[in-house]
């Protein structure tokens, strides 16, 4: 079949099941956007700002699980995605960016608004491609869903001269299936074995959390594993969306950027789990080992490069949190003896009340300041807890907040907490695009003032 | 002497005569914004965008011909100025971009909002360094300024780890001088001779003015030698500053996009006289040369890499516009005969004359367009033109309109315009450093409702 | 413990068990030469030229299974090890560079012989960095080693400043443990499944396996696999080290550069499985699919870029070679029917008996053009192969004679043959690496005369 | 007219007058191999090794003043070719080199020997394109052809890919003129006048010369400018071609690579004149300034990034070596006082009889040393400097001999002394180069035992 390119794409698209593009038109997406508008099952949202389309598109591929596209207009697009680009690849968002370069037949009359599209992006995609053949137009799609979409997900970058949009190919119009590359994998037996065999004997075990947990459909299984060893819960420091139910008995805390003590704590953990996360994202340089050395690492990722990494690890699984999540609780259930098994449940109650005692007192904090003028970040934050629809779903980019809608708030659905404290200007724009995939349910953004400042255009 | 890296960075600034500093803070610059604290000579600008920081420094710097300095946040700050550096690029704006680097002790951490810097801004500078050394701050920061205010003139980038700016060094606080490199460099002697010889016989010649004209102080040069060949002045399509009085009688007018016709002559130039300039920034391919066959081309440009580039030359000269320009009257009235003075005149009364029936006949049809509804972008425009009180400065980023600002406001003096119609958003925080620069005279932004959007913040 | 920079290097390599450096030396390395003369557990091996260094420590890393580790000299030293590192890293050979870079105390006085290294190896390496604190190279060795040895294997590059080896740092002497990534990872549950059924019912299958196969140690499992399926087996068409062994009844070809025809078949293969290897290299451009649109592919490899690539596939497994054939074995055997059973043992029989006639008949050829003048290929290949004493190892960088290598001698043992046609200069050197890694059997480089000049130095 | 893309690439050879091309064959570059085949004005000289290919380019430009041109195969190709591309980016030599890149078709299938070249040689390059349409074959060749030979000159690269080689295209067949920018370009005026003063008045001048000088054919100016003002004459530390007549009374030696003290003045000079070269290239970091403070320093050079650069300069000259040092004594000569040419004399005896004197003493230790045993470098040079014919050409990369050639060797003509002792592996394959371009003239390469294996190609 005889196709131009830009209808190759927008062929492309539907089958992929996109619904949405996110972008701001310029001249050299001119064949690419005729060809949407010619395409009744996308809708394509125009925005004020580069900036905000690539925040929606974030946001509504965290919220909905699918992914976001974004169009951009060569080098100004670019430019303006950056900063949202790196946030959502820190949440390892699945994003396709398509960015109309100029024609390429200018190459050698230093066109108007082009430049190298690729080193800009380089840095925060998961891969990235300028297309040469109006031929490949297909390939370089299927080639960018299924790197944005295979576990360990995130965006990628792909950048078509306008001249390739309007060329005439011979579309053989590639399925979107054949792309697929299932990441339910298991972990090395024998690693596997061990690290049961360290929990069941762990005396003091932890648990830090990141965000492939969720991504993995994880947390049941977390949180089985969790309760089978009396072992609290931490996520990392930034929670891209909601990592572990707030309200879950075992849930503590964030780890702090600073160092890495794990409050609730008698002493640091002899074993600790860590699973489906980068382990640090220092903020401050501080002296000494980054975890004790008495406590033993064991740590869980998709991707062989995130494991003993930035320290050495006692073992390091590479599988999805989902399966070896499950494996490990079979195992740790099979290898515990009666008496380690009463020593969890004892934890686990320990934790519990010690928790209850901390939030309580912490209320009892929060009260004393209930009338303190200026009004206290606590008290804001608990007005509008108050005034929270159930079923509402919170955008965070409250900066210094953040700690406080933590402590305050409880999120025990998955979906229901997004944040991006890192390149300010996500939250309004993020929100919208969380609005577009969960229809039913309201949206609130609680954005810090000078955040919000950021991301006006939304 | 011991100081701070900061307080040598604030030493350096304050012996290059900086008085401002734009920027959004974020902790890693947090010893430089104390060090900056402790600087009364320095104002620094807090913004709520670093777009808006960055097109303030450009205004700035265009306005006032002094160093604009702009100071960013790691990997945030320095996404959010691609669009505007991309401008300020391709204006040749002297500009010094610091950053905040994320503490060099972290490099095995991968730490929170850290990144390589240098790839994202590599193609928008000048040239780009990251500092090893507490004791290199002093080196980067002359090679900085140095490199910034060389003419061509155009934005630098360092990138200064947060534990550097904190740390002492032995700083012999090296002095502003020793790091100027005059550019009033004149021609080859031969090729000026042969350019100088093309122009005297000259039957059509036409001249096209870019940005480096005004930059070199050479508009008075343009203009007589204009004068004295009798020729048309054309600028490029983009004009960052004002390029050539638009009320002198030779002016005609940008050239246009696409291709390069000249209008007002009778058919192509036989010589042509490039100045200054790029000579194309293509929007669309076009079939065919660029310059006509017949049209002999020379190119004067202070960076032998704008010469000869994209299409042949018959003479090119690597020299100071201003030294060129002078030379070259100078040496064509020298080698005109009588007859070709007298031809040269004819041509000056003809342009004049075909200039004024020109502009007449446009002025009649807004006239006849006066009273349309909607209003036409002519009436909007007249209707400003005669509200601005004189002397005012028109920063432009009207997109579409700029067509109707450019045939109906006269700008004679340098500096009473500035425009960039390229990445949107940067027209109204331009304005705001334009005034900054100019304090006494009334400035004037005027923006498209799409593009202002992007400059929302400032 | 207070060590020098070079010291500390020094410690790492012991505790990684490496027993040689491969390297030519240069001033910029000389901390650490002095360091290693101090340390009588690694022998250096000084070449005359990088490119041999790079090779032989590639030649000694695919035959010991240990890490090659090469020693280079700043720009000159690296600037000539990108060939071999190219051979080395197509192989995916374990391989630690170390470079020697400038004192870093003279980034701004353009020191003699220094560049940004990064950027020249980025392509042909794992991972690589360059070393900004002495107390950084702890950490960056371990990552190094981590990462070279992880699976999939390959070479990295770690560039470091002349004063850091010689600085004195607090050593805390990082035990080489902690850092193993074990990745016998096992597939997706699902996805074996499906791949198990349309093996079991496939009626012409096929197996296409690349090194990951010997890598993983997984020769037997595959061996297993055919058999049960009555699967011919063919290789890519470069063989870095021996990955099938070329006498099995089953074993065919490998697959020819140019499309995609498996020998032995009597038409397209219905299911062909691709194990542990991209799928191509391809030499030149066809029209049309390259692998036929009947024919379902299942693809297994560690790493989830490597599947689904270029083009379609019916079920991608990311899994150790190793678990995932020996898993698919076991599954296949419980799914196929007896029919199914008996019709595999059918298609093994036909396939040795075609393979015996094959080889026959190719002999049969060989044998008329026995007395040919000038000599054929195929003699010389023959008598070389008279020649050998059993238990040799072939290096081979034959180029046009590796078809006959392949078709006369034979290769049973896991590390009996190796090999590079790409970039030449690679099979002298190397076959000196391997001699180290395999002191006690023969060893035999079969180099063409053209591509021996290359490796002259060796 | 129509024509391969391949031929039109040896249309443009031939226009540029250039006939050699030196290279190693491979299957990329087919149709352009095919081409040249049948271009009989030009020769191709296939080389065992890229490496040789590159140096002997180099030598041969070196020597002639013409374009080397290179043409390698893929990946292979351009790695091998690095090092000597670091040697030959070093002297500024004009090279084109052309390497044949896989058919563009393949971009998304993994091709044989494909990798993106141009990252490996940017570094070494004025400049570098891969060519995206045949069409634009002409367009890159002519930038790159401009680029080299525009100085400062230097080599640059172009990839062109095999399909592209083969493309029919319609060529204008573009003229090799139409691409020349002259560079006698002449300093800024009053900068000139300001170091003219500087000079006449200084009581202690020096003047330090690189390889700008010999390529701007200003040898005679410079040692007019040292004679009028009784000042010594130094090179830079690497002469990679004769910088100033060795056997010249003003003549000194070459500054040595640590630190920067001057043999012959009384302390350090009062005014130094760095003329076309950067300042240094150190090997060791030392403590305290450069150049002693209380030295004036002016540079000349003509590309205004290589002044300023390292160290405050009273004055910075942008301008071709032969007019400003032309202009310079002119304006010298102008300003000097009967008091100050009558010192100026003075100096002149002074430093030519201690410069004898010197001489004599290392000629007395020379011979003290004749019949030691082993052999001193001394008497080895002295024996092959009185075994040379007259006339001959020296190409050395001796290394520590280098000092011996320096002290017992005479060069007085340009082109009678070549020289790179940086990336080994020149001096063999360079001296092949120069014989072709000086044909009858004996040429004697000294070259270090250790420098001769890594060339052994030659
Ligand atoms: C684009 C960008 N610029 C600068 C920063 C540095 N930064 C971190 S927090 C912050 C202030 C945020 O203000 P607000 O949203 O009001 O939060 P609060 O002060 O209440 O914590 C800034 C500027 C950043 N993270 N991102
Ligand atoms: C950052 C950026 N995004 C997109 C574009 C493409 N673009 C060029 S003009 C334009 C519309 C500008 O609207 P407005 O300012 O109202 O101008 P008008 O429509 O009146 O010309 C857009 C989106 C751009 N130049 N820069
Ligand atoms: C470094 C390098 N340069 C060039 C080539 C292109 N090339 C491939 S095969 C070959 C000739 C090899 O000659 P020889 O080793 O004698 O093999 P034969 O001709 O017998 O196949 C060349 C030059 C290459 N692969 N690598
Ligand atoms: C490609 C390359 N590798 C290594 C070096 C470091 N290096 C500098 S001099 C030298 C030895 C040169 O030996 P030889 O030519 O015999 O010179 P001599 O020892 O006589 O000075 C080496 C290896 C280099 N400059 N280039």
């Amino acid at each position: 079949m005889e196709l131009r390119g830009a209808e190759v794409i927008c062929q492309m698209l539907k089958d992929e099941g996109v619904k949405y593009v996110f972008g701001v038109p310029g001249n050299t997406e001119i064949p690419l956007l005729d060809a949407l508008a010619q395409t009744p099952e996308i809708t394509y949202f125009s925005a004020i700002h580069e900036s905000v389309s690539m925040a929606m598109a974030d946001g509504y591929a965290r919220a909905s699980g699918r992914v976001g596209v974004v169009l951009v207009h060569t080098t100004p697009g670019t430019s303006y995605i950056i900063g949202n680009l790196y946030n959502a690849y820190n949440a390892g968002t699945p994003i396709v960016v398509l960015a109309g370069q100029q024609d390429s037949r200018l190459q050698w009359s230093d066109p108007f608004l082009d430049s190298d599209l690729l080193p800009m992006v380089s840095q925060f995609t998961k891969d990235r491609w300028w297309v040469g053949h109006g031929q490949d137009i297909a390939k370089a799609l299927g080639r960018a869903f299924k790197e944005a979409t295979t576990p360990p997900t995130g965006p990628v970058f792909v950048a078509i001269p306008r001249d390739l949009q309007a060329q005439t190919v011979v579309a053989d119009a590639p399925p979107a299936q054949g792309r697929q590359v299932p990441m339910a994998i298991r972990a090395d037996r024998e690693s596997l074995a061990r690290a049961a065999q360290l929990l069941a004997a762990a005396e003091q075990p932890a648990i830090l959390a990141g965000h492939q947990v969720p991504d993995a459909d994880a947390i049941a299984e977390l949180a089985e594993l969790a309760e089978t060893l009396g072992a609290p819960v931490y996520t990392t420091a930034q929670v891209p969306k909601l990592i572990f139910p707030t309200n879950h008995p075992l849930y503590y805390s964030r780890v702090p950027p600073i160092g890495f003590s794990l409050p609730g704590l008698d002493g640091p953990a002899d074993v600790l789990l860590a699973v489906g996360s980068r382990l640090f994202k220092q903020l401050f340089s501080i002296e000494g080992p980054l975890i004790p050395p008495t406590t033993k690492l064991i740590q869980i990722d998709l991707d062989p490069r995130g494991l003993a990494r930035d320290c050495p690890v006692e073992v390091a699984l590479v599988a999805s949190p989902k399966t070896a999540l499950a494996e490990l609780t079979s195992e740790v259930g099979r290898l515990m003896s009666p008496g380690q098994r009463e020593a969890s449940r004892r934890r686990f109650e320990k934790l519990k009340s010690a928790r209850a005692q901390a939030r309580a007192a912490r209320e009892a904090d929060f009260e004393r300041d209930w009338d303190a003028v200026p009004l206290r970040p606590s008290q804001a934050i608990k007005e509008i807890a108050r005034a929270l629809p159930p079923g509402s779903v919170v955008v965070d980019e409250a900066v210094m907040l953040t700690t406080y809608i933590e402590y305050i708030m409880e999120f025990s659905e998955p979906g229901s907490y997004f944040s991006s404290n890192a390149c300010l200007g996500w939250g309004l724009p993020a929100s919208l695009g969380v609005a577009l995939a969960t229809s039913r349910r309201p949206i609130v953004a609680l954005v810090g003032d000078g955040s919000a400042l950021f991301g006006l255009q939304a």
